[in-house]
């Protein structure tokens, strides 16, 4: 639909309170603004840099968890696989099943997913410039599943940095499947572990988020938790629940107007 | 004011009837749409690839056809100071004195500009991080003039590319004065003539304004031509004047929505 | 050592003639220039572009050929390593296990490979900071093995490009582990299909080898064929194995050279 | 010749007895290493980020020193002329002209140097594809002067911070004038004051000093003060004089080994 949509949890999956919290005001929120809700959380986190860093509960607890939110609130449920071999195990819950953004060429993986006939979102690997985005597609769609979304999560600019290129959602678009902007991970400073403040520029959120959206998307996918300084990953660049609501009206309003204007760039183009 | 502002002509100075034209339309578009417009092209192109390029009439011949121009429009007017000689001459006509962006850092030139209590256009130089135009700024404030406008105009991305980063608004706006975003000279392919149409990627255009614009700016800067292809110099990039009123009209209304959320935002952060 | 090593071979694992042929050659080149030589091959290509293209004979049969190729040549063996479930069988026959550079940070991965004891090889991510490359390392060291190898690739420089930062040298050498440069890899360009001679910029290779070991490296990773432009893969950057003598000649007299001030500098440092 | 030279002295012209110094401990270097030496300095910085610092004594004053210091030691002189009006005075007293980077593509101002008839020396934009750098000289070649040293400085990558891309030398030894690597200004950290020590990475100085040297060049630039701590500009990155020495042997020798091979290079490209 023209409806922008909103995937959102917490990054990893924690205690059932938190996740309860989240799923509860995300279910409030959609109600209030009328935004579909996709709801999120990674069952395991394979790309953290420490061995001491929480991981999450793994796909059994993991899945189990979320299966009990889809239960309680009816979300539609989104989570990164990261090896083939869970994939099976993660089709029997997850509505969206995410290729993480490093992983977004591996040919396995993706093959794997796509036979699983359930949605795949694809996140654009930080290396990869955005108009090769239709490469992975094509790898889905000649495994038989065309149920794509592609999202944009910033793109590598010198070291520790990433920049939000609005030029990318114009590809994305151009490949034809539903355009997602994650907000959260593009303000990420990498080599700052992502428990220290410093490890997110969340000054950056509101301009980020108005200018992707302007540029041309379906959903955004903002990861939140009710205590994010007390989060168990991405500390740093996670948005506080409580403050999404607000967040979220002037993006509705930007994603309408963009809407309407759409046809006529397109004809225009 | 909280209106939009557009900057807008031929990129250099041409024949008397396309600069007739290009501020015929202008002004017809300005008092349909309720936008101001400043009247800019440049007397004189100092960065031209090569000598066999048209480079404009320079200074004298320049400065005459401008005042032509505001006699008959009443638009104030903008060009762009290479030298500090060429200041006191250009202060004379202009109202709007503008530092290329190759020379955002040269001291003297700033400082021979701000003394002539003119406005201040700076271009936001490709390689300089965005909080850093405060620099240049200051040194304007420090010679006793502060009526400064910041222009982004894309950042240096790899070779032969820019990337228009909705962080640098978020910087310039930080600065603390009006904020305008360059759209055509963002879609410039460096390395390329931009007599060649590839030296110019106009599918972008739509994309990155409305980007920009929601990211939070008072001012566009579109350089516009009754027939682009034939124009003297940037003809991949610049606007045909004809298309210029249905390009603005989206913009006019996100930047509507920009404002009305931006103090909103601003107590946020 | 202080002498430089080559690691080499074709891209993927090809019939048995092209096998043969690549390894002979590099065997005599080992032994005329006394230059160890760890043969390299890809059983699997795990992030073509597409599904149409080669990606190698798979685990089983692509070991096969590399043990016999240890067998006749007496080479230790070098293969990219995907997914953990590779692992017990590619380290029954591989001396070095190496984590391509988009997997440098998949945790499950490192672990399982660090767990069999071998060599490790860590290709530097196109997308992390250098520095950062002490991390990958560090959880293979908390895994119980610190017999790793970190090779530099060129890291991502706006869309489709990559750079040699001579920089990336000085952080892979701090982490102190032995540091190799994959020079033919660094040339790719991303976007043009590998088989196309313009997916390689095939005219940088001298300069960015001389310069690569003059920063600093114990070791080259060069891919060679007998005849690259019937590659299977990467054939744009493939060097001819034919070649390579000639290639390796400045490269081991600057590396000598480069060891003889190697302490100085660490003591000035 | 094949030799390499080295253009080298404090980055601004300061007090007397600081110049006599630095001129001093070069001219033994020179003697010592048989390195020809251009003595640099700047008569005046027109791009620094601040009225409040130090630019210099500016052109009169600032050439009488260097006139004194070549009538002293006998060095050929270079220093930075920054606008057309500067020429005249700058020609009677330098024999290399330097144009910055900022402002290699400043048409008035390279027509005005070259027709001066001495050599000109064009410092890489940090905002230019290194093969564009053959445009400034065309220039200079058009208007009748062809004596053109091409200067690498490093590029811009993300913000604040530079790469020296081997590349670079490739493509600027392409367009057929001597190469000179400037590696002191290569390690500058932009945002952070050149007085504050973390304004320069000097760890990086050998590293990329061997690496661009090894690339291919035909001299070095390296700023140099007796008290880099002390020195009015640049102190962050600015080498001690007596350490330049040691610095230089190993340069020296990559030198004569990358020209040994150089001609090798050529034939196979």
């Amino acid at each position: 639909s023209e409806k922008l949509f909103l995937i959102s949890g917490p990054c990893v999956i924690e205690d059932e309170l938190t996740m309860m919290k989240t799923a509860e005001m995300l279910k409030e929120i959609s109600e209030r603004l009328h935004i579909p809700v996709i709801f999120k959380s990674s069952y395991q986190k394979d790309n953290r840099s420490s061995l001491k860093y929480y991981i999450g509960p793994r796909i059994e607890k993991g899945l189990e968890m979320l299966a009990k939110i889809k239960k309680e609130f009816g979300f539609p449920l989104l989570s990164d696989v990261h090896y083939p071999e869970q994939v099976p195990m993660a089709a029997e819950v997850l509505d969206v099943l995410q290729i993480p953004a490093y992983l977004c060429m591996q040919t396995d993986l993706i093959v794997a997913i796509a036979k699983t006939q359930k949605v795949i979102n694809i996140k654009h690997g930080q290396f990869l410039a955005p108009e090769n985005m239709a490469k992975p597609a094509q790898k889905a769609i000649d495994s038989g599943n065309d149920q794509i979304i592609l999202t944009e999560r910033g793109y590598t600019f010198g070291y520790n940095d990433l920049v939000v290129d609005p030029r990318s959602f114009y590809h994305l678009n151009q490949i034809g499947f539903p355009v997602v902007f994650d907000i959260t991970h593009s303000i990420r400073k990498y080599g700052i572990p992502s428990a220290d403040p410093k490890g997110g520029a969340r000054e950056f959120l509101p301009t980020i988020a108005r200018a992707g959206v302007a540029a041309g998307v379906d959903g955004v996918f903002i990861e939140t938790h009710p205590e994010p300084a007390k989060a168990l990953c991405d500390a740093a660049s996670q948005m506080c629940v409580y403050d999404l609501e607000e967040f979220l009206k002037p993006l509705i309003e930007i994603h309408e107007l963009e809407v309407k204007y759409r046809e006529k760039t397109l004809a225009l183009a």
